[in-house]
């Protein structure tokens, strides 16, 4: 079982195919990146009409069975999730309305300044807001996931030690091995595994090692790396591919709406657009490869299973339903 | 000429009467507390059927010269502002729309963090955000006001110095005469000053100096301290007058949409409701009072022109407009 915990491909019958080729049951895909919550649910009815017209290959899902149910019926489980906190505007009220709706991410932050939190690009990060202590209770007790993948420390370290349940960075790399402003520290790996979290290994070049240069193996050494850092239960995928978009996307991605400057995230003037993919992870094809890869680096099979998709399965089985009242 | 530049009360003709009885040339009046891009467009418009009803006694002012317009014409001119950024939602391209729609004034934060500044209940402030510094820009360039009077001290010190225009803080006082939270630091005070930046003294009890109990005395000799500081002619009125409103209202502009628990702001469990206005600010029929009382502690008329109208009428004159291109 393959689960990756991001992706934001330019969605097609050719990417569903290849998702079913490269054997993954289950992706979460990003459905806002600055979208208010009317925003939001149009992208949702999108992907009702993705639904109906591609039932072969994908289903919609919000639990750990939803996802078991679609590796049995062989076709790929997608799972909601948001960015950014934007769905919610300001309104707590809108977190339980978007669990009804299918949404079981949420980023705190994406890279600026959020009404919950503090995203990597600030210059200052003074952790987590009144609003944002109060989201994080309602988001423990509908069962959304907090994802803090787009965070800045301080805010992910609060985030971790507020929420009452696990808390996700979905898709980042530790900065041992690339130090990129969106990687995370030793610090915050270690207190998200202490505290029951998982870590998604990015696949997105500027997170990687060389960038595009990247190797398989120095991939799959980092994952060793990590493994010994957090433990081989609490770690998995989530590539952050962005496949087939064009690069008009990827600076909305960093510009949004909030700026009359033309602002380059990760990349620079000269390389304003995606990067190129390692010759590694082009497409979803490729996974098999990567388990290979991580067999070579010492891995047993129990803790492929893991890493490759039965770690989240896990964790959506934990996070996903609602608190109890008297849990 | 008297100019308020601050008040959210319960409009009615009653009112309108009152201002007229009150020598009140122009009250710049509250469009938003929590409200996005459409519920403020819907604010407007219940403000156009005002005018419409009432053409005798206002009419609307985005200028200084309107505003001069209405004392020749016997009305009080009434100015458009918002005590938070919710309107321009996560839109800097709404500033200009904002303006457009007549807006002159908006507050960077309300209480709580916000995209771009933080408010002066948080425990943290980090200062002005990315989108911060881009929206002042855009603020400076269409010719809306920085109003920082609900924002914590670093923030509006930052905001001061980025804004290339002098900003005002509408409505509070100075923390050396009641050091309540929504007060004014000495350091606030001199650089807002230095920067060409009007202050705006609030009469709503939790800011006055034995709340309700204040006396017109205390409150005269407080502006005078504060002219010494700051110059008498970079000080006006900003009453915070919120007449004739019910209680519900003081609870919604606390807790808007952001909380599940109750957040009772300046007030307390005891005390959750409107506070009661001191006898010599009852409502804009006694402003006559407080010019009496600037005389009694010792200001000359000319100053008192100035604190009452004049003051906020130059900062009107240098504000409103949109910057030259070659300004």
């Amino acid at each position: 079982m393959i689960i990756d915990a991001l992706q934001y491909n330019n969605w097609s019958e050719k990417i569903f195919n290849q998702l079913r080729e490269g054997g993954v049951t289950a992706v979460h895909v990003t459905i806002t990146y600055h979208e208010d919550f009317r925003e939001t649910v149009e992208n949702i009815i999108a992907w009702n009409r993705r639904f109906e017209q591609f039932p072969d290959l994908i289903r919609p899902a919000g639990s750990a069975e939803e996802v078991q149910a679609a590796a049995s019926e062989n076709r790929t489980a997608i799972i909601f999730g948001c960015q950014n906190c934007s769905p919610i505007e300001d309104d707590i009220g809108l977190v339980e309305i978007l669990h009804g709706l299918g949404i079981r991410f949420m980023q705190l932050s994406y890279n600026n300044q959020s009404l919950l939190a503090t995203g990597c690009y600030e210059n200052e990060d003074p952790g987590i807001t009144r609003m944002g202590k109060q989201v994080i209770g309602e988001m423990n007790r509908v069962g959304m996931v907090v994802d803090m993948s787009h965070s800045a420390e301080r805010s992910t370290l609060e985030a971790i030690e507020i929420s009452e349940r696990p808390i996700a960075i979905t898709h980042a790399n530790p900065s041992f091995w690339h130090p990129a402003l969106r990687n995370k520290s030793e610090q915050v790996l270690k207190e998200l595994s202490q505290n029951g979290g998982m870590l998604g290994f990015s696949m997105y070049p500027h997170h990687l090692k060389d960038k595009s240069e990247c190797t398989l193996e120095s991939f799959c050494e980092m994952v060793a790396r990590t493994a010994e850092l957090m433990g081989a239960d609490q770690i998995g995928f989530g590539s952050d591919l962005c496949q087939d978009q064009p690069d008009s996307v990827v600076e909305w991605m960093r510009n949004g709406t909030w700026t009359r400057e033309r602002d380059y995230g990760e990349g620079s003037a000269g390389q304003a657009g995606f990067p190129e993919q390692p010759d590694w992870f082009r497409d979803n094809r490729d996974y098999p490869k990567i388990l290979i890869g991580l067999k070579e680096v010492g891995f047993s099979d129990e803790e492929i299973e893991g890493i490759s998709g039965k770690n989240w399965l896990q964790f959506f089985e934990e996070s996903f339903g609602a608190l109890k009242p008297n849990a």
